[in-house]
């Protein structure tokens, strides 16, 4: 339960103050070029202290290779990636042993579990994404090598949203994304939702938000029916990030309240090649790609650490109690959900594309 | 591809116009008392012809046990069930066999598999589903004799939407959905809605809509953190559903743009049990239970297949064309789509139940 | 779990004495010329009633295609194949209801699942393998297309035991074959194995023996370390046939006698291409194919079910007793084994060619 | 494929020269004591260099927990486990770079990845098998607490075989075993053993052997028809460590040549529950347990590092060569390769006894 894929798998372990965290990535293909700083440079992404609107956790998060890589290509066998929490600092949490935090999973996992790691949030910390981010470098790279391209960015923060892309070639949006705090494809955009976070981090509250994901140059025919779709496989990867609370593809939600007439995506040849002269499927029709971009959006909740007083329970003293969630916390996670958004998308894609022989065995 | 669950697993087979749909249901505890009866009823409810908005084929859609039952009691062996396709008529379907249909999977399935079934929808037709009700209506009796109840209804037909349940017992509310076409929880609203889907059709096109689904009583601790979380199972099964553009959770994507202090979900003592005083979450916590009502929503687009004339490529000719597809469509999908998604959230429940050892092998 | 396969996956259903036996094949590629015919052939290979060394039950074993094939070729989607049961006869079975079989899982089963079939051997009659060879047979069209051939004969039955394969080209055995009732590569020693049968069916008693299984062409580097080695995936798909007691490969349990100069296959070139000058390790090394054959033997028990009286206990009256097992039984299955053990050799290859990209999804 | 189990899911990693082998455990029930002294008392049986019969490869084998366990006890969470590999030396192996060792799995290797570790046997080496023997320790710790036993000795070198257990309850076998170099259950057997491993040494050449594997207090019912039979389980588990060559279950392959009348197991009522008189079954009838002991056997091929010259190919200058593999290497790897059989059998047990429901998810 640990792991995700099919034939390009990806199992992360760790827990937030435990002394690593880290993953195994199996059946990646032989013969990839691959070093450290490939996956550093995504984990970079994802690490915080980054800015003023991230927690102040200070983790470097160096990745170290434990195995499946020799001379800077991959062996075919499963690539260990190793990374220590640094600056793991439990002090904080002693006083939540007995008090559930609203909005985490502290109390459905004691239910679940029993023992507890009071030491933080463990297990179901968003710290578990490194990991994944880890994993979804390697996939980067593979698809990298197949022309394939993921970019995911904030669409919404807070109250604050963004327009529409505005060139599907997406050129130059890579470093457009990193040169605001927020990962917003508009600067002016990007600055209100800095304040929207900063406002809302005064108050001792939080925002939530949405990221957005393109794929480009996916090969049409990925997707497997039925349960395989590449909907499910994606809405599964999404879905499974810590604070994702919807997902949707292309129109999505508001395909809903619109006609067939203008919903459905008409074809048309193009220089020799049918496309489709709309895209409000997302790319995926019937479960299946159709060779235009792959688009869907991930709702976060706001982050639940919040200084606000909120009501909560005792269950030592069996009483209803209060709670204020001091620590060193985002006050809004979606800036550095946007490259673990990505790594999902790249580990699916990865997958299908393994898993359809659009790439082989053997690189 | 064709199978859906881990131990608790669902595999569907059959194209829309072969001679027959079904499933094998993999792991099934020994000794539930289950009968044809129990199954025919839940795919009455999906099946074509039920009201003036849905499409005029006539299929009796009757089921047959070919194995794992036995005395009315399953085996603990494979339960093969099978539907005869019976009003099939592919003579509608000829024209497209070189004019692929906007919003349909047939360009897209061409790409991957070449061989091309233009009889009809094939594998990618919403038929498919058959095996999806026949094998949430097993696990759908399995939960009930844990007390668990899975109900779904329409929240949304085209601009017309629904409002909020009532009574959070949902005493009533199976009955309440099955007395209006749509399946809708207000009867006023349900008028309103038929209404959407007639105006749609007259003018040769289609709506789309919102299913929101609940599930009471489900026990704490179900789901498996991180891959094989609640949220992330119930999407791919929901995402998986022919039409299904997005899928949320709790809030959903509003959860986006509030505050921590008004999404986080409090919790409070209630007759020595711990609760929420708020079910923002859906009842779902870091991908695990926590008793409250689990709710999600899904959004379906609006039928592709419209009698509209839209624009597509002849890929005999080579060259663009023009098509307006004929047939016998459901204008809407939502009203039948109520009992697949009710499915799908009856499988992933029954499933994770056996998982988390709530519900045993042998009953 | 009634399920076998990574990405070529067959799921089989059915008892002994129900209504029908069959299987679903899920990620079978698309466009493979496939005809109710090509299936039969391998059925009436495995169905009773072939000689008067077989059990005298008449089971036509007739298969329709229920999906999956369209114009006869695959869609890539499932194939639902369907056998009926056209001659159970429950009649014998009503005694041994609380009388366990000595050698049957009737015990086992009971303990396991409560609820029991007493109306034959149910879900664990070597019945179940009907669906095996159903989908095997599938998996010997798709491995011919690459040349790869899967031959197995009988080459023990009791202490009759057969001599060693002359000509490794294996030209002409599929027929040599099948033109002796035990399916022997020598016709003199199948009369002895026929005896051997005669003698013991004569004595109420049974025997067992050994299959053998060659599986020429097969393309080197097929099988995944570590636990996806060829050698784990036959020996699990072997080991899963009723009756089996043990898997070996190449020189197998004779291989622990003998010292690593004996026993090591030497390497040299052979027309430009490395081969090795002896074949001890059944063309598998590492859990990888070497371009060798690959050769596997199955022991199979004598048949269970014999007419010698036998020591059994009586769980309704819950004290000792005695049984003899009348009815129509094989005195020794493994001439009917050998086309099991073929498909279950097919589907394995069949499987891992896919996951190697050494065979297309779409054909 | 580097993967093993349904539920309690093994995945191991490392290569035997690159920084560390290890594993990663999930699906582990939350709640089990478990040290790291757990685990290294059972890696130190299997670490090289224990006697004079072993390699002189000297390693710690020292066990790091980087996750899953706090306070000294299960989380629930995935238990990631480090092994440093401290006496890694590749001089030995350079001089194999291009010249495939027979017997060894370097050049199906070279076939199926391309890219070669050439600084030893990498993955395929037996090295892998540390994180087996680490998984399964933890599984070991499980079953106790059910009273399940598990023990592997050696049945037989060379030509060396050992009769059979004399005392049926194992009461101080585990001891027994580990008191004599080869881990014999005969102390004078033994002795008759090491000399066949110094004789064979002496010569450059290397032997083979069995190992035998008897589990205690397996409870009846485990097994899941048909393909996850626990003899399909066990037989995967045990055909995936390096040099098995086969695997057989109770009389094993000797069950071929007897009758029937020989083989049954008869019924009858010891103390109120019905055993069977013998165990030719070993424990596993129809693929689920019956009560009786589980036993197994697995032939090991003679280590194929041998210093006697040997043929090969050179593959850089295409033409047929010697080789004489020199380094330290194990004369005959059947006494290390005990626990690692042990391992894998613990394993299928607990995976097979969370599936049944025998042992919760929260203990």
């Amino acid at each position: 339960m640990n792991t995700f894929g099919r034939l390009f798998r990806l199992s992360t372990w760790g827990e937030s103050h435990g002394p690593a965290v880290g993953c195994v990535l199996d059946g990646c293909p032989s013969g990839l070029e691959l070093t450290e700083a490939d996956v550093q440079c995504e984990l970079d992404r994802r690490k915080p202290g980054q800015s003023d609107v991230t927690t102040a956790r200070g983790e470097p998060d160096s990745v170290e290779f434990l195995s499946g890589v020799f001379e800077d290509r991959t062996l075919g066998t499963p690539v260990s990636m190793l990374v220590h929490n640094r600056d793991a600092d439990s002090s904080k949490y002693r006083d939540f042993i007995y008090k559930p935090r609203p909005g985490h999973a502290d109390l459905a996992w004691r239910m679940k579990y029993g023992h507890v790691d009071w030491r933080g949030g463990g297990r179901s910390s968003a710290r578990e994404t490194v990991g994944r981010v880890a994993g979804g470098a390697v996939a980067k790279k593979i698809l990298q090598k197949h022309r394939v391209q993921v970019v995911a960015y904030t669409k919404q923060i807070g109250r604050v949203k963004s327009g529409e892309v505005l060139d599907s070639s997406m050129k130059g949006v890579a470093d457009l994304i990193e040169s605001n705090p927020v990962r917003a494809l508009d600067v002016d955009v990007a600055r209100s939702m800095v304040d929207e976070v900063k406002v809302a981090r005064k108050k001792g509250d939080s925002v939530g938000g949405v990221v957005e994901c393109v794929a480009l140059n996916v090969p049409p025919g990925l997707g497997e029916p039925v349960f395989g779709k590449l909907t499910a496989d994606l809405a599964a990867g999404v879905a499974s990030i810590p604070g994702v609370k919807g997902v949707e593809f292309g129109l999505g939600f508001d395909s809903a309240s619109k006609p067939g007439s203008e919903v459905n995506d008409e074809f048309t040849y193009a220089g020799g090649v049918v496309r489709t002269t709309s895209n409000n499927s997302g790319g995926i029709q019937g479960g299946i790609t159709n060779g235009m971009p792959v688009v869907l959006r991930a709702a976060f909740k706001p982050t639940s650490s919040i200084k606000k007083r909120q009501h909560t329970v005792d269950l030592n003293l069996k009483k209803n109690s209060y709670i204020q969630v001091e620590g060193r916390h985002d006050p809004c996670i979606v800036p550095r959900a946007v490259p673990v958004v990505e790594a999902m998308v790249n580990l699916v894609l990865a997958d299908h594309m393994i898993i359809s022989g659009n790439i082989p065995r053997k690189l």
